[in-house]
């Protein structure tokens, strides 16, 4: 079965998407819309991105001191991506957008993901950073940056971690004072001077483009010089590479960002990685001011973005867009992979089954699909893959209802299955029903989920893809070696696995009394009574049904004694447990639909593989969540000596 | 702790390796001279071989169409082991050697394996070949070949895999006929031609000693012209690369051994793998003749070792060696990325402890050393590398036992432990007592697992090490990644990974009627008892024990109904359990010989790293044995469309 039709299934079949044409902004949308936009990415995937992965690795970019150098193919790459009006997808007629829905949007930009994760300029990156500034920017920021990187003239980044806080944003110890005396009349906004180094900026200097929209979080010192201690103190700036006028003109002034160095990495080679200095006075630009410099007034230019003091809390906005589209990377790169050892193992003869007789060698060789253990490390690829496909496009079907729901039970339900009848969305009324609000709350439990779980499990799945191909797959002949590293980066960007647990453990399932665990479980269970009315699926779903009730013992347990220490000690097995939960749940969810189908081979495939991953996978919680349960301290009581 | 001190622990304190003093074969030694070893290996592997590991992954080999080029670093790093007599250290003193333990050989080469993986040529395929020669070869092959690998003179391979037939034998299609009418009265020993290509050959093609040794399987045309299907027709032969006289010296005649190609990897790069041409004419040697040839004579010269037929009996002499040296090669890469994590973890300072009040941000940041998930990082690789360390050592172990044990009950005791008193073998009484063939029995059921645990999980141990350093774990300026990248060759060479299974659950479980089980559970059995009595360990004696029954009902039950395609779908994942099960028990064994020492840090960290597997890692045991013992047809009934 084709990658597509898998999408299909998930988008129409299972998420019935086409429902969504009853809301005023996807009016003019249908079937047909939809299929046209990703008959076009899938196209400029196939074309532009798929022949030149490889070459994104071995070409990685250079910086001649004054440029960085990529391929001819990733700028082309990048083209055709901007051409296709895919960073500006989800935003208004009027912006130049197609008000698409995120579930659509999200399905198309998979195609570039499983083709070339490392090229094409990191249009999501982009399209994130415009998303925020039409968030929480000024109507002429929004008109000057954020339409400008809708329209690929502009490319963005975000800039967030320093070399001395990677993950500590309390940390971040780039400076910005206010520009002269009017700096806060300047028409693009509040205008400071930043002075600070930022690591690990993807896409932080390139020729893709006219310009790049920095979005970079500082601190504007107190009265008395100093920076305020952790979060509370950080703002938001975009600082343009090159200054722009008020109809977003170059207006030839070079800003004072310059490139540092580039990471060299393991894998994601096609995006250059930066180390960046702002204001250093490599560039020194418009003479100087900027009160409370020691040096020469010096700095590069940056616009405030918000309210002093909320640069986190709107960076976040983006941060979890970004944090889905990761777990989408993820998921394509496993999804890639499975695709390459499929291949791979329907058209390689070797081996013989083995039958009561043991071998029957004076047999020609077999395909080695043929082989069980062969099947095992393809079906944990599809389970792994396909489940966490299901929940990202789910996870973005939610952040629709966030933001064109109801704001009540009217809304869409959750999880459109086969119990709720077909039709508009008006009519899916037998399902958990999600407003606006509950779509929120939904979203910021599954979120962590969300990005670690496929950053984890879809790693495996290319490890599993370099198996199938055995020696052939440890060379560089081959797609899946290169698939296995560059997924690599994913458990660690955009916060890490560590980081992630803590935000699920020690943030997400207990704010608000525990409702977010409260409406995930609640939202679970709904399809647990879903899956008990089909008789084959019964087992899964009482097998769900213990394991939330075990997700919610083991969080009560975690945190009986009220100590952070000892309830956090344990978050990263609580973290893969609770997401082994989520994507057991959504396959009974996908099985329930699937269920009602024709039993056809690719519907049978479904199904096995989510009964793969309840017999296989599911069985695994026990073992992290014995630890959170019992507060195991063996890990935090270790002492440096003795290791 | 260094490395060093583990290593002499497991040795002295715990396997009580200066207890085979007692054995005629190493009266001679002493602590002092095993010191010796480890010191001189210890220097080498830090002077000549530590500071090349990049440079063996950066300059790949190449081949300039006549020869293959290997860093300068490499040749001297080959040199110094060459002249270490590392080679022969095993061997008899007349055959230059030192006649040292096998156990002590291994922990002398476990420097080299973590220093650098990628160089020095491979020294212990050299000495596999040569201990092959040793066993199965005339004295003439054992002269002239053998001892001049021992000597560094020659090098050597294994012949095994073809493109057409990586992991199955039977499907060998390298013909073997005899050479003119005096084949059988070559002094070499019967002399064949032999036409083929051999795949994956690691060290195919070197400049780092006059001459190559090949060892390569090959099949012997019946009267009818045809090979013998299936693996009894497989006949073993050397083929020189550089044709030798009786007294070892070249003749001056190229064998018609040619580089086909060079194959680029992952990683490992530091050593050439080949895909060999065997025969096809290059380089044509004395004349022809050679029966049964279509076109013009030629072949590869080679000289049959053994008899006709048992190739493969021989060659798995050398493939037994070769799979422990392989999990100890996974184990040392793991290693090396736990000492880089654990240095980089104590030095780097970046967040803080999360207290009942949160983060108090005024304070500075900490080592990151002193996050508990951190902590959990480091301590899952102490666990999974002591383990699989001692795990080595202790196979290692048996195979002195093998070579210079009784043959009945009062040899060593297969794990020396507090409970045994100390001193020389002879009073080591009281542990399971293991003779000669005892050892053969154990070391049968536990080689698939000294070479598949350390795969799966010292590589796993790399991928925590580029986590606990994040984004600098990512560049390629930290050897954490080439580590990972290394590390992920073993579950794949010398039997793959489902290979391993299908030997230990399709062969070496219920092989005499599963005595090679019992003694395995036997084995364990007193380990538990000795345990039961430390009052720290009785709950990890209980756990082990529960966990042994487990496998043997599981074993039962995959078997139960006699059918091999019932019991082994699922063979992966037996191999998954029984290897953490024998881990467990490994630790616990080293556990009890711990809880006897005084406590201090480093023994406190030892017995966490134990309760760290106890508690976190062997309860994973469940979810892998649910699946064998149901005989779980998932995977198996899979159709290739529903994929």
């Amino acid at each position: 079965m084709s990658y597509r039709q898998t999408v299909d299934f998930l988008l129409h079949d299972w998420l019935a998407v086409e429902s969504l044409r009853s809301r005023m902004r996807f009016a003019d949308h249908s079937r047909e819309t939809f299929d046209s936009v990703l008959d076009t990415c899938e196209r400029i995937a196939r074309d532009k991105f798929a022949p030149f992965n490889r070459l994104s690795d071995t070409e990685e970019p250079w910086f001649d001191g004054e440029k960085v150098h990529l391929p001819k193919a990733s700028h082309e790459a990048a083209e055709a991506y901007f051409a296709s009006g895919m960073l500006a997808a989800a935003q208004d007629y009027d912006l130049g957008g197609m008000q698409l829905p995120c579930v659509v949007e999200m399905a198309a930009n998979s195609f570039f993901s499983k083709a070339g994760i490392g090229i094409g300029g990191g249009g999501m990156l982009t399209s994130g950073n415009a998303n925020l500034l039409m968030a929480h920017g000024t109507s002429m920021q929004r008109e000057v940056f954020a339409k400008n990187e809708f329209a690929g003239r502009f490319t963005g980044t975000m800039c967030l971690s320093e070399p001395q806080a990677g993950s500590s944003l309390s940390d971040v110890a780039t400076r910005a004072v206010p520009d002269g005396a009017d700096f806060a009349s300047d028409p693009l906004g509040p205008r400071y001077r930043l002075r600070g180094n930022k690591m690990w900026i993807s896409n932080g200097e390139n020729e893709l483009a006219e310009n790049i929209v920095h979005l970079v979080l500082a601190k504007i010192p107190g009265e008395d010089g100093k920076l305020v201690a952790g979060t509370r103190g950080i703002s938001l700036f975009i600082v343009p590479k090159k200054l722009v006028d008020e109809a977003g003109q170059l207006t030839g002034e070079r800003n004072d960002v310059s490139l540092a160095g580039l990471n060299h990495k393991l894998g994601y080679r096609g995006i250059p990685n930066t180390l960046l200095n702002f204001g250093e006075g490599k560039f020194p630009v418009r003479g100087a001011s900027g009160a409370g410099w020691d040096g020469a007034g010096a700095g590069a230019i940056g616009y405030l973005v918000g309210r002093p003091g909320e640069g986190l809390r709107c960076m976040f906005h983006m941060m979890n867009e970004a944090r889905i589209a990761v777990g989408l990377g993820a998921t394509m790169l496993g999804y890639a992979g499975y695709e390459a050892s499929l291949e791979y193992a329907k058209t390689r003869p070797q081996g013989r089954p083995i039958g009561v007789g043991g071998k029957d060698t004076s047999r020609p060789q077999v395909p080695i699909i043929e082989h069980a253990d062969v099947k095992r490390m393809l079906l944990a690829q599809k389970s792994y893959c396909e489940g966490a496909l299901a929940l990202e496009l789910y996870c973005a079907r939610l952040v629709d209802e966030l933001h064109t729901g109801d704001d009540e039970a009217n809304g869409a339900p959750a999880l459109p299955s086969v119990a709720a009848p077909r039709g508009g969305a008006a009519d899916l009324g037998s399902g958990p029903v999600v407003g606006r609000s509950r779509a929120h709350l939904l979203l910021e439990v599954l979120t962590p989920i969300a990005k670690s779980w496929p950053s984890e499990w879809c790693l495996e799945a290319n490890s599993l893809a370099i198996q199938v191909l055995g020696g052939y797959g440890y060379t560089r002949d081959f797609p899946v070696e290169q698939y296995w590293r560059d997924n690599r980066l994913n458990m660690i960007h955009e916060g890490t696995h560590g980081i992630q647990a803590l935000d699920l453990l020690g943030r997400k399932v207990v704010m608000d009394s525990g409702a977010g665990l409260d409406l995930v479980r609640a939202t679970m269970a709904e399809t647990v009574a879903r899956g008990m009315a089909v008789e084959a699926l019964v087992s899964h779903a009482e097998s769900l049904a213990v394991a939330s009730e075990h997700l919610a013992a083991a969080t009560r347990s975690a945190w009986s004694t009220g100590s952070p220490d000892e309830a956090l000690a344990n978050a990263t097995p609580y973290l893969q447990a609770f997401g082994h939960v989520v994507i057991a749940w959504i396959w009974l969810d996908v099985a329930v639909r699937v269920a009602a189908a024709p039993a056809d081979a690719v519907q049978r495939g479904r199904l096995a593989a989510c009964r793969y991953f309840f017999r296989y996978e599911l069985p695994k919680i026990n073992a992290w969540l014995g630890v959170v349960s019992s507060r195991d301290d063996t890990c935090r009581t270790m002492n440096e000596a003795s290791f």
